[in-house]
Order: C-alpha cells, then structure tokens, then sequence
C-alpha cells in the first residue's frame, strides 16, 4: 500500500509520499512515489499516485514519451489550463489500465492507481487535482485543502483538526508529516523514508525537494515532541464523575469539571 | 457503519461504542451497539457488534431465547470458559448469517457481523475477543490490549501511542473516547452519543455504564483540551532547515534542531 497527501494553501503547494511498495507482505520495497515534471519554464507538474506500481511506472513512461514526440499530440507541454494536464493525465492512467486489464483481471489482480497533481501553469494559480482511476478528477478547496490517496484513513483526523488555507508552507509540510507519522506507526504497508515538495505560490519550479528517514535530525525531534506532547495532553483529560469515588487515581490527573 | 471499541488492562475491561447506524447516507438512526448479558451472579458477558443490524438485532434476541429455553442446549449458562462464550456466539453469529445468506447475497446486500466479547466468569480472568464474521476469534494480549470492529482506522493511531495493560479504569476509558473523537470527526458515518462500559477485574457486574453526548461535561471538555493539546504540540514542532532562509516564519514557532 501507500500513503500520499498533498496541501493547497494561499503559500503554495505542498506534496508528501510514503515510499513503501509491496507485492504481498514478503517482497517489500522502497519506491519513490512523487514524479515532476517541469517540461518548460512556464510550468511544473508534480504527481503522486497509488496502486498498481506497474501502471504508474508505464504512465509515466508515456508521459515522457508523449513530451518527447514532437508531433500535434496532447502532452503537459500542451495543456493551456492546469485542468487540462488532469484530463490528460486521467486519460493515461485509463489507456495504460485498459491495455493490461484483460490479462490482470483473469489473474484477480488489480491495475488501478489514483493519482494526485498538482499543477502551475504560467498565468494561472496553483491547483491540486485527485483523478480517479476512472480519470475523472476533483480538485482541493478552501474549504477542504487537502488531498490524499492510498491508507488515507489513520492520518485524517489530524488533518481535520489542523489543516487549512492559510498555513505556511513550512506549517502545511510539519502537517503533512504528522500526517505519515501517524500512519506509519499504525500499519505495516506505510513506510520510511518521505519524499516532501514545496512549489510556493507564483513558481514553477520546486522550492525545496527533501527525503526525510530516522535519521534525520527534523524528523526523530518531531516524533519525539508529538508522542510526548500526546501523553501530556491525556494526562490533562477530565476525570470522569465515576473515577471521583474511585480508589484507581491517576497520579497527576486534574479533576475533571464533572 | 460503526465504531466500536474495548481495551483489556490489569484493571479490567472498558467498552466504548457509537450509536450511528445506517442504510445508505438517507435512513441514518441510533441504536444502541451495547449488549449486556448477566445470565447468572457469575458471570456476565458485554457484547459489541459491527455490520448489519438486523444480523445483530436477531443474534441478540437468539441468545436471549436459548437462555430462556430451560432444555440441554449450550447457552452463555452453560459456558464454563470464556472461550466456550465466543465458542457460542461466533456458531449463533454465523447460524443468523447463514439463515439469511440466499436472499441477501440475491440482493447484493451483506448481512455480515464482527462482534467484540468481553467476558467474565467466575473462576477465570476477564477476558477479550473479536470474533470474525466466520466465527472463528481472537484474544485482547498484553502486547496488544485493545480491539477494534467496524469503521476502525482513523482511531487507531492514538491507541498505537498510549494503549498498554497497564492503563487505569479511567485512563482506558479516556482513551477510548479520544479514539472515538478522533473517528466522529473524520468519517460521517460514526456518531454520537458515545457508550461506555467498565468491568472492574474480578467483578461480574458493570461498574459503569454511561452515555455521552455534546451536552456531557466531559464530552465537551475533553474535546476542547485535545483540540487545544493537538494545536500547541503542531506549534512546538521543529522547523525545517529549509524555513530558515525562508521569509514565511510562523510567528511564535520555536526554532528546530535543523
């Protein structure tokens, strides 16, 4: 499985990717999930995906090899409005699954991926797409800026309790991190390290591109100020009314309000 | 769907479960998912349930009736372990489904159940199952203290962090409603009001069986601490090495380790 999450705010874009991959539990591996494309000066295409390893490797095969054509097709480098790139992009992940699915479905395998772009286009503002595996898409809002694909349940909650327009892109990246954090430690398939990128409002090209492992300095001090902020927060939850003529106190828990 | 949780410490058992239920996202009711069996001064049996309604509604009622019955069957009476107890309920559990199975599967509906048995006799420990839809069931462990059925995600990662069999009464329950909390506030189809349920070690009758809703207390206190709690830990975070020549501080965000 996989878990990537992406964060549209006024600051700019904000992408985050787990790099577990897995054929069963018995052939685990590190696969970078995050692909960018910067095909002209003018624009910059960032995607994540989850499914099917084999389907997104052969998109993005054929994206490139749609940009290298030369020819009148429909690639990224053609697109004049970021929704543009999304049906494209839709549309590839529909023609690589359609090319295997006969083969796959008679195995009881799945080709499917879900896909999340973000797109800047010249002229245009920052915009942040999930596109289905049917290829049709939806986009991020004020009311809802975020976007995730894959084991998306277990980071969610901190999501809707912290995520928003307004944050910066160092807030929106330490959100999106929390957010892994929180579905690493509870299943399997999720795993170090995290790929992040930030494309601030108004570029086209990534302000910062970094992988992040147990052995960075960032990441241990997060988890560490998280799991102890944690317990300190439920050390400071109300007693319930029954504890009060209970004799099993929590040494050092306040009183509740009853 | 449903949210339905029980930790086993040293302390004793803690059940907790939403009342939300559903067809579909038009016909949304509650019901209590809560099931209280004290056949005899012995013993006492808590039972929690996750799917379809009607499968629980007649599994219970079943139960009930061959407690009644006064004849040589196996009931919750005539268990002389706890295992004997999930013994029982997966075999009525599955004798429901299969009574159903036809007609369902005709319509494409599920009429599949997942049930959590806390139970106590005397003479045994209190002990902690989750029996499959197949019957077949497994046992709460020191390691792993809690069980989950139904919508169980989004409130795993918190019981990841602080759920051990050393945990109080009070502190097991606390953390059931913060993993719940967690749950109502992602996914619409988990609810309030909130059930409790408290079975000191060694007792075999309920110390505690509470309701809470938006208008408890400590519902609404315990609510405004996490949020606060989750919101002062995010600013505590370390920044990124990145942010340091960034103009885009957060204001009031102590400097990281880099």
């Amino acid at each position: 499985m996989t878990y990537c999450l992406a964060l549209r705010t006024h600051a700019g874009l904000v992408f985050a990717a787990d790099t577990r991959t897995h054929a069963g539990v018995d052939y685990v591996t590190s696969y970078r999930k995050l692909h960018v494309f910067e095909p002209a000066p003018d624009r910059i295409f960032v995607l994540a995906a989850a499914g099917s390893l084999a389907t997104t490797q052969e998109l993005v095969s054929w994206v490139r090899r749609d940009l290298d054509a030369g020819d009148d097709r429909v690639t990224l480098n053609t697109c004049r409005y970021p929704f543009e790139a999304a049906q494209y992009l839709g549309r590839v992940s529909r023609d690589v699954q359609d090319l295997h699915a006969p083969a796959l479905t008679a195995s009881g395998v799945s080709g499917e991926v879900t896909l999340i772009l973000g797109a800047r286009i010249a002229g245009h503002a920052h915009q942040l797409f999930l596109i289905y595996t049917q290829g049709n898409f939806v986009e991020a809002s004020e009311d809802t800026p975020y976007l995730q694909i894959g084991e998306n349940k277990y980071g969610k909650p901190i999501l809707d309790r912290l995520a928003g327009p307004e944050l910066s892109l160092g807030d929106a990246a330490r959100l999106c991190v929390a957010s892994l954090d929180a579905t690493i430690r509870s299943n399997l398939t999720v795993g170090l390290p995290l790929d992040l990128a930030v494309l601030p409002a108004g570029a086209t090209r990534l302000a910062v591109e970094s992988r992040l492992d147990e052995r960075s300095a960032f990441y241990r001090e997060a988890r560490r100020i998280w799991q102890e902020g944690i317990e300190d927060i439920f050390r400071r939850l109300p007693r319930f009314p029954w504890e009060e003529a209970s004799t099993a106190a929590v040494p050092g828990a306040p009183r509740g309000p009853a």
